[in-house]
């Protein structure tokens, strides 16, 4: 018999081994298996959109068994298991199909994924509802909030700095960072469906805009590029390599995520230039902000954020550094990454 | 018969135990105790002014011992034994009436304490300078440079935004750090001999400039107030309450750091505001910087530091996360902290 202490020691678990996802299209995930003494047998998490859902990374490290075995297992995970077959096959068929007997869940899924319980009570295993369910919304708040507007997890990236400095005033900002951050940022881009920039960054800094490996290589997955303004632009430039690119012709972010949205993308990487991550930041339509600071004091040249509506210090904009991520503040090389989630609205 | 890698190790360990103090107008210095056959069987570290130095530290750890098997040891410490008698005694005539056969130091000591290792020999005990010191002149580059230019060690505090502000455009700011960051400046203050800030802030903020616990209460060391600048004072400045503060009618750091000196300070604390603080930062006068960063992006509002000379990125001012320090990069309630040396100059 699984104790209640014992249910939630595992769901802290399952909220722990989340964390060692990304965010993105997808909610982060966790998974705990418990034998019939309440012991924790096995973990799962779900790395991203293109990878296992947490339930089914946790029964494949829990390997093979008799179904008379697997009947006494318990899984509790952090998000009611998906009935919907994407990338990945359904988690509830596959825990279904692995004998277990037991799943607890903390948050129900309203998604047009939703439905796993019901199934999994249609094949004859308890599912029940976790009633402390109230860390493993706030793990994936503000995917919970993109789902809810209807629009793309929106990740806008940063790099400045100590003085929040983009640049100097003659323009000079290459490189400000260092390389472990730009490769950082290169695992970045090798994750989301889309990335955009203002015209004015496409046009000065003539960005690739593709996700590159450390030695220079490609990614095997590379992101569309989305160049958000009413600047017109050259036919030169070499983000324009390929098909996979386009001008949105607004200055409204707003506008620029219908179109987004269109294009059926699930996660968006906001890369500047500062008026373009600003705008996305002022909209409250950052979700996560991955800020890289290079250790020198620049004392002139553009900031990083401007929000020129900003009157009064109540107005800012409040983060925290990742609660989830057990890298949410790091060294990268020489500079200092900061890995960052919107305060909860009110 | 101690090896040169016995050595080796015990001076790295000397130095990382150095790191345990506070810089300011002592060196860091760090010191081990071996035994005959090379194993460290006690270390000391240098807190700060006022506190014993790391070799009389390394003896108290060591406890009472026979002449006989104090002869047997030796001492390894990252700087000459000072033979001056300052605060605390002199560190070469404790090491001698302790019986200390041998000691190995990293760095001659070429300021007013000089002589300490001559001392030693007077006394019969072997003392050598070892070969390799590079990492313990590192250690403590700024105070060597600080005290060939005849000027106190200088520490800049910085308290911004995320996106490097100091205050929203209406002027609020109050309080854009954390109970943490405050309570960790107000530890700051408790350590140095005199804190500096602006005629304008001043005015302005009207702190009183004292080192508070965080239950609010004095702490018995407490800092002379020094403000700089040409404009008139009111009568009624908080920071007025009894006669440790002077006003320096100059806006010239280089003339401001002549009247600490006159005045006998070792250690100066420079606040802000953000002139003062981008002056000292400007004329390379920086020997360690705390940077409080608070989890907010204003967009708007004055920039931490300002350096209008600055025209291009090569001029901007280059910092590493102190090295020595155990602590410089971490968090201070919902800040991020973080403690910064200035890169070694060419």
């Amino acid at each position: 018999m699984i104790t209640t202490e014992q249910l939630d020691a595992a769901l802290r678990t399952a909220l722990e081994t989340a964390g060692r996802g990304y965010r993105g299209a997808n909610p982060l995930v966790g998974a705990c298996v418990l034998d019939a003494e309440g012991n924790i047998i096995a973990t799962g998490f779900h790395l991203g959109a293109g990878h296992p859902h947490a339930e089914v990374d946790a029964l494949r490290r829990l390997g093979k068994m008799s179904p008379a075995k697997a009947r006494e297992l318990t899984m509790v995970v952090t998000l009611e298991p998906c009935n919907h077959t994407g990338r990945t096959g359904p988690c509830a068929r596959a825990i279904a199909e692995a004998g277990i007997g037991q799943v607890h869940y903390a948050v129900p899924d309203n998604t047009a994924a939703s439905g796993g319980a019901d199934y999994l009570r249609s094949q004859g295993i308890q599912a029940t509802q976790l009633e402390c369910s109230d860390a493993a919304r706030n793990l994936n708040q503000r995917w919970f909030i993109a789902k809810a507007e209807g629009r793309p997890f929106i990740t806008v990236k940063i790099a400045q700095s100590l003085d929040g400095r983009i640049n100097a005033p003659d323009g000079t900002s290459k490189w400000i960072t260092s390389e472990a951050s730009r490769n950082h940022a290169h695992g970045l881009r090798s994750r989301v469906d889309a990335i955009m920039v203002g015209t004015n960054t496409a046009v000065i800094d003539d960005p690739r805009l593709t996700a590159r490996t450390p030695t220079g290589e490609l990614h095997e997955r590379q992101p569309f590029r989305l160049v958000m303004g009413e600047r017109e632009l050259p036919n030169d430039l070499a983000l324009m390599q390929g098909d996979d690119w386009e001008q949105i012709l607004t200055r409204d972010v707003h506008e620029a995520i219908v179109r987004a949205n269109e294009l059926g993308f699930g996660h968006l990487l906001v890369e500047g230039g500062a008026t373009v991550a600003s705008a996305f930041i002022a909209a409250d339509l950052a979700d996560e902000i991955y800020c890289y600071q290079a250790p020198l004091m620049i004392g002139a040249g553009s900031s990083s954020v401007n929000m020129p509506s900003t009157s009064t210090l109540s107005e800012a904009r409040r983060f925290r550094l990742d609660s989830a991520s057990r890298e949410s503040l790091t060294r990268l090389g020489d500079d200092i990454a900061l890995h960052l989630e919107p305060l909860p609205r009110g």
